[in-house]
This record gives C-alpha cells, structure tokens and sequence, in this order.
C-alpha cells in the first residue's frame, strides 16, 4: 500500500489532522489564524509564531545575507501585525552547513538587527546547528508578540456585507520584493485600535490563496474586484494573485467604517485599496480564484532569485 | 583569502560573535544558558528556548517516529529543568521533504504529545515547509516555560568549594537512550526549590565539554573525580564523559547542603551523585578534560542510530 505523502496531503488538510494528536491550549485561537494567542491575564495577550526559510525554496545561498536576516525577521513580524499586535522576543535556530563561511551568518544577523531596530522586538535567544554536506540550510524564527486585551483581530470575524482592503500592492515578489519589505506592523496596530476591523492576515502565499482562507475562517463567501487588486509595476493580474510572499495586510471593514481619510493622514506612503467584499458562503462564485502557493505542492517552484 | 568556516570558529565563539550584532533585551540571563530568562514583572520569571534536530545528525529517518518526536520536545523540556522551571507552550516547526509520508509526521506529533502529557505544556502552534528533494528534515522547537521569581537557577552561580553532582546515569546514548530519555524537569524544579543549588545545567554535549562551560560561566575551575561518573551498563569512562546527549542534570551546590535524603524520598528512581567540586580557576590541572561534542566540527560522526 502506498502511503500518502505530504505533497498529496496539502498543508490546511495537515495542520487539521495533526493537531488533534497533541495536547493543545484551552481557548486558544488558531490553528490556522497567523499566531497562536494566549491569554495569561493581564492587559495584553500574548502572541506566538514559529516560522523557516529554506535554502533553496526561500531564498539562495548567493542571496545579500543582510536581506535574508531581514526577510526572516519581517515575515515574522508581519504575522504579529496581522493579529494588530507588537513584536517582543525572538530566538533564532540556524541549521547550517560546517562550511558556512562565518561572514554570511554575521551579516545575517546584521539583517535580524536592522529589521527588529526598525520595526521592534529584541533577540532573546539562539541555536546553532549543523546539516549534513549538501543538505539546505534552514533558518527558523520563533517569536512572542503582544496585543492590548480586546484589540486582537482574527481571520475568523468577517461577516457578509464588510469591505474587503488590501494594504500596498500585490506581486512581482520573486523580483526580490521578497527580501526587502517592510511588515505592516504600524499599519496593523492602528487598524486595530480603530476598532472597525472585523478580520484581517497577511499576504503570504498570494491573494488567490490567502483569500479564501480569510473568507472561509469567516464562514463567508467571497467577491473580487480582480480589476482592483493594485499590482506592482510590470505584474500582471496572475502574478499579483498568485506570487505571493507579498507580506501586505488583506482585511475585512464594516461596510460604513470611516478610516480611509484617517489612513492617508498616518500612512501617506502606504496604499490602501478596496478589493471587494465578504458575502455569504452561497454566493462565492465557485472556481473563481486560482493561483497561490501550497507548501507542498510539487509542481512549485524550487528556487527563487 | 579564504574566510572562516563555522567548523573552525566553533559554537561558542559564534555564539559570542553574534548576539553583539542584534538589539537585545536588558538584564535577560544568557547567551549561553540552558535558557533565555526574561522579566514581565509578576511572580514568574517567562523562559524562552529554541532547539532543532536535523536529519542524520540528531535522528534518522527510520527511527521510529514517535520517539523523535519525544525527543524533540524533551530535548528542550531539560533545557527548563536546567533552569529550575516548568514548560508551558510549545511551537514547532516541520522543514520536510515533499515526500514525507503523512504516517510518519502523525507518529512525531503523537510522540511530542505523549512527553507533554507526561512532562508538562501543551502545543501552541506549528510550522510546515517543504526542504529541496534530498536535503535533510530539520524540525525546530521552541518554547516559552517559566521559573518562580527568586527560584531561577543560573549556570553562573557557582562559587569554589561548591560540590559538583549529577543525576542519573551517563554514556550510552548512541545505543538509543537519546531518543527515550526522561528530561528531569520535577528534579530540576525540586532542587530549585530548596535554594542550595549554586549552579545547573543539562548533559547535552558530554560532560567532558559541559561541565567546563558550567566552571566557566561561574568563574571557577573543576575538580572531576572521573571514577565517580556514573555510567550506563557497558559504558566506558570516555563514553560517559564524551557521548552526550544524556539530558542528566549537572549542578553544583554548597559544601553542606544537606539533600541527598530528601532527595531519594522524593525521587527514588533517579540517581543522584558527587562527581567533584568547583574550585578557584588558578586550581584547575589544565587539559584533564577531552571529548564531548562541538556542533560544527567536521570530525563529528554523522548519523547516530
């Protein structure tokens, strides 16, 4: 009998099986938000998230190491943003191979400084190890966050009718955006704190991919203004749905919420689009959204530049 | 010019290199603990660990899963015993080739589930990507715990005269204790709480290399009564001193503490023995310790089974 792999399995279908076979936090959110959020009491609930660059699939050796300590750093906090949360702690765990030369790994963590001094938190810890010879290297980020009690957002609370916004624009990551963009980590504290916000994440995998998901945490449907999305220079409307690892803030609004005035005045270089709205589940246009990235799908690409 | 390799710098020069590039947290304890040690205010002390195991360094991949997935999370619970605490929330990160078989991944979370129902924490939150086709599986664990306040057991603690002991046995783990050890996390927060230990670490890398970083960090040099290391059954003298991976507690504790009868009334199971004392750094016979293991030297043996 041939077993299934991970690449027929998917990685949403993955997290849901594993995770009933461990003992997990009562009231937790997620799995499937962009953190893991506990409560301890007090004012603030804290936030969780792990997550790797692979040699290889997110980012190459000849890559500026600068850049993939910043990249490693950013995604990371633009998960925190996502909740509207902050940034506090990080560890570090570097797999690597012996012949790593030791100014790659220095300026790596030059990147990690240059992101946390820019958009906050502070190194708490580390752990180095060794992969065989011609073995990829992998990097991993563990973090905790924060978010003031009662400001945290979900990708679970959308309803029919809100607004669906996108911040930036969307695609053309693979032209080396990737390395280089900032988190919306401002962006998403102040959405937040406004208070009109019903749903919100990150746009890592690609809008065609993400989307959905939002949607779906909210028991919606979806509708796209695909016309709408704003894309990068040079990116068609395929590439702005389906790069991914474009890192803006996808986020549901009610329908009157009266921010966008307010946004220009805090934000003036950061867009900020309307892309279509949430609706009931019955009124999804069935196949409309193709594209993105499944972690495992093995027709994906191997490297990227 | 040929510039420096990892292999030649070594762990803890790197370690020493690289938290001076970084933004990092005032007062918190480390680099080079068991843990980082950081202060929310409030009765506990918040502990944050990050740990990895790679694919034909720390397991192989027909090892039985649900044993490395034990290990994976007890590897850092003894991290928390180190330090006098308890685990609480774990996050953890899968960087697995495409063709993983789902059985497999099952079997390693039901193997972190049976260490966290046994030992403490729960899961929090994870992690999946995709390595390259042929590269190693790298699975990562990080971890916050937690520590009473006044409670917190340093490595640097350690003062001359203060007698050296460790629990359990040593040696052996190539012959597959690493996948099924115990972490001592009720031992290690037991001798916390009597307030007579000076000093403590856990046995990952051997003895030979681990109780000198204990010396070091309190300032002290060792005396090492080398026929007082408990072995494990057909272990040699240079097997229980340079193996590694024994997850035992190495911890000194003044001249006349008194414990030891206390100690098999609560932990009749676990061994407990004097192996030697600290003493001032002029006192230590230099070169009388070798072996143990550095986490980039090219000597290492590659798989361990």
């Amino acid at each position: 009998m041939k077993l299934k792999t991970l690449a027929e399995t998917g990685e949403d279908a993955l997290i849901a099986r594993l995770v009933a076979l461990v003992p997990r936090e009562e009231g937790a959110a997620g799995p499937g938000d962009d953190c893991a959020v506990v409560d301890d009491g007090g004012d603030f609930l804290t936030l969780l998230k792990t997550d790797a660059l692979v040699e290889g699939v997110h980012f190459l050796m000849d890559a500026d190491a600068r850049q993939v300590g910043w990249k490693a750093v950013a995604r990371v906090i633009s998960d925190f943003a996502a909740m509207g949360g902050e940034s506090c702690r990080f560890l570090v765990t570097l797999a690597l191979p012996s012949a790593m030369e030791l100014g790659w790994i220095e300026d790596f963590y030059r990147g990690m400084g240059d992101c946390l001094e820019k958009h906050g938190g502070v190194l708490a810890g580390g752990e180095t190890c060794r992969v065989p010879t011609g073995s990829a290297a992998v990097i991993s980020i563990a973090a905790t966050g924060r978010v003031a009690r009662g400001k945290v957002v979900l990708r679970s609370g959308g309803k029919p009718g809100d607004r669906l916004w996108v911040t930036g624009r969307l695609g053309g990551s693979l032209a080396g955006r990737h390395l280089t963009f900032s988190p919306r980590i401002a962006e998403g504290k102040w959405l937040a704190g406004r208070g009109v916000v019903t749903a919100m994440m990150d746009v890592s995998d690609g809008l065609a991919a993400d989307l959905p998901r939002l949607a779906q945490a909210s028991g919606c449907g979806f509708v796209l203004d695909k016309q709408a999305v704003p894309r990068n220079e040079g990116c068609s409307a395929d590439q702005a749905l389906g790069d991914g690892e474009d890192f803006e803030l996808l986020f549901a609004a009610e329908a009157d919420a009266d921010f966008e005035r307010d946004w220009r005045r805090n934000f003036p270089e950061t867009e900020l689009t309307r892309i279509g709205r949430l609706v009931s589940p019955d009124d999804t246009e069935p196949g409309e959204m193709s594209g993105g990235w499944d972690h495992f799908r093995e027709d994906e690409p191997n490297q990227i530049a």
